[in-house]
């Protein structure tokens, strides 16, 4: 049963604070035997990897077989029907055009008294991409971490992405392919982040891993956080739809559901001024729930952790929609643009009852890698800075350093750094000698 | 002794690996004691955090004392002498200034199918800024971490500041006052972290959390990370010069020992293609440390992690640079601007010998939390956008949904999303009964 709530009721707040604060993601404590796999993979290489690899996916390998070879991808690609190919490449038109928007520039200007300053954007050597094998295996998460660092001039990026029982996905190879990224491993896990971490005798590591995993992976980000840059800890996928009376409910079942099915963790909460319509897309649901083929873990996430909530107008929306950051936001109202001006945290705004949430997840062209569980209020979804870092750069003339040394002197002196204070000193009297 | 490399030797390359991989900080495992004292801030708020001042910091303080009254404020600012008041002040203009130029630009688009396309950037609504009590107690980073904030347009700033046995640096608290903020608590460690982090009766919770800290700080912000943005891990800090002979050794020695002096985990290294001149530099290094006031702590940051490189041209220093991907990188040499060009993972670059490090310290405009431990191969210095997050936007038409909605329908349906391909599916047929 999803909850219901009321604005205008009394009780409201304490119920929309209860209903921030569930914890829909029980993660085991798994960071022990995470550490251990990283110190493990430290201490042996492949022969650590491939000794998880046989435990945790029941795959034997050798060093030889742990990277796909060229031939085999290409006999794995070649299984994708064509539909599902020009799909895919459409996609990484569109994410490819979206992202290289994202570039940023460089920065130089000069000052009066002649010190120029200024700043340079430059790319990771090296990134990898974990992705998920099983049930989770999404090619569009391939073009969606992948894309953005090819945009950003990333020369180097690898993919680790588990096989358990040997069992690969031929999408997630053809991705992949199209994303020009041909260096794959048939490894997961903690000990796949390891590997990219701190690098085996077959793997080089890497300097920045993004994409998404379960709690050891996630776990295992964490760790060697600092050694290399990570994402973000991604949690279970939400959607908040904020919906007027003059829409489909079906239209919004399905876009609520489509979040719903992902996850039994995944929540789906519907902002409405109307209570009838409220209603009519959770009668929607029911009857949607009665064939979908993932109805059992729809069901299970809309049950536990769905929400409708009926606002007296769209204004109190949009207050409630700040305090619930939403990693997606649809807004399904009569003028999308006004309410988003009023909006400051969300992941990823679809704006109008004509973008479903779905279209952002392949095509539409921004990522979908966005940030879970209210971190809207602090990060971006994925996105081409990630994969460049900006390198400050300043260059002082002798009549700038005469103008500002001084204040630099002074300060290096109250903060008790002689050298500091002395550095800039020296160059000074040389000036003054002259 | 610090080291002597010379490229062109047999052996340069294991011992420059040994170099890059020399374990400068000995960490002490503190992450079980941070995660009881989270879980005691959390679970008691206010309560845990004045026992655990009380323990460590031995100040008795109460939830009215947790914060620095207007008045305490006014008294402290008032006895900052005059010079260091106005050199504060001229830090803050440039360092506004440069940051001001940071501010990113939304973008918006409309496609020729009728898609608008595009994404707005919003401040973090409250962020926390960790300053070091004691010994590393610096106004300038005062100004460092809150300008950025509030240039990005951060609405509510708290600072947390230890103050061992109730004794506060009255710098800091004016660099707070002329930086705009005058939220601060007296209380540090990663009890102050947890505050933020969670909040307590007094104190609110804030979405990000910047500053550096000791060993307890690092460990509390890496496990508070999720719940809220974070900067960074900071390590001990580091320069690397690159320097012809025609510098004068002794400000290439003051520029080194001013990296020194912070800390006996702290790195400065010298490459240059004069082996005599870098002979000058250590006798001048040797010299000044005769006399310094921190020469305890920069002698053995100098003797045990120091290095003079000797390359037989500077081309092989650029490469030499990227390995180590200095946090600060000071480029003495007739072409600065050439040689940057050729170099790609640096924190912030000073060009010639016009530009000590220390100008970057404290007023030319760069920030100066930069990224430690080979970390600029992947971060960037702390910066506006580090207090932005961008939401991407999507806004479909009938005509784009018709043209690019059949794809994502076929990748949903092949990644098994059923409902992700009826939530596009359910409007397509409305279109094509119209």
């Amino acid at each position: 049963m999803p909850v219901r709530l009321d604005a205008s009721s009394a009780d409201f707040e304490d119920a929309f604070r209860a209903l921030l604060s569930a914890k829909r993601e029980d993660s085991p404590d798994v960071d022990a035997v995470v550490a251990e796999i990283i110190a493990d993979v430290r201490a042996r290489g492949d022969a650590a990897l491939i000794e998880l690899t046989a435990r945790f996916d029941r795959l034997e390998l050798t060093p030889e077989t742990l990277r796909f070879s060229r031939a085999e991808i290409d006999e794995l690609v070649a299984q994708v029907p064509d539909d599902e190919r020009k799909a895919l490449e459409l996609a990484a038109l569109r994410i490819r055009a979206y992202h290289e928007k994202q570039i940023p520039e460089d920065a130089n200007w000069t000052e009066e008294n002649g010190a120029t300053l200024g700043w340079r954007w430059s790319p990771v050597s090296a990134a990898g991409l974990y992705v998920p094998g099983g049930l989770a295996s999404y090619p569009s998460s391939v073009l969606m971490n992948a894309l953005p660092a090819k945009v950003a001039g990333v020369e180097r990026l690898a993919i680790v992405v588990p096989t358990p029982d040997g069992v690969a996905n031929p999408a997630v190879l053809l991705a992949a392919r199209i994303a020009g990224v041909d260096e794959i491993y048939r490894v997961g896990g903690a000990q796949a982040v390891a590997a990219l971490a701190y690098g085996t005798e077959t793997i080089d590591p890497v300097d920045k891993i993004t994409g998404p995993g379960n709690a050891f992976v996630a776990a295992a980000k964490r760790r060697v956080f600092g050694k290399v840059g990570i994402d973000m800890i991604a949690g279970p996928s939400e959607i908040l739809v904020i919906a007027d009376a003059d829409n489909d409910p079906d239209w919004i079942a399905l876009d609520m559901l489509s979040q719903a099915e992902h996850d039994e963790s995944a929540q789906a909460i519907l902002i409405t001024n109307d209570a009838g319509f409220g209603q009519a897309v959770e009668t929607a649901i029911e009857k949607r729930l009665e064939t979908l083929e993932r109805r059992a873990i729809a069901g299970a996430s809309w049950r536990d952790y769905g929400a409708v909530i009926v606002v007296p107008d769209l204004d109190v929306a949009t207050q409630l929609t700040d305090r619930i950051a939403p990693e997606h936001l649809e807004l399904c109202v009569a003028d999308p643009e006004a309410l988003a001006a009023q909006i400051t945290h969300a992941g990823a705004m679809f704006l109008g009852a004509w973008t479903p949430e779905a279209i952002g997840d392949y095509v539409g062209g921004p990522n979908h890698v966005l940030p879970t569980a209210r971190s809207a209020r602090f990060s971006s979804g994925l996105n081409v800075l990630d994969f460049l870092k900006r390198t400050t750069m300043a260059k002082m003339t002798p009549e700038a350093l005469k103008a500002i040394g001084p204040a630099a002197e002074t300060l290096a002196i109250s903060e008790s750094l002689e050298a500091h204070g002395l550095s800039v000193r020296a160059r000074l009297d040389r000036l003054n000698q002259g």
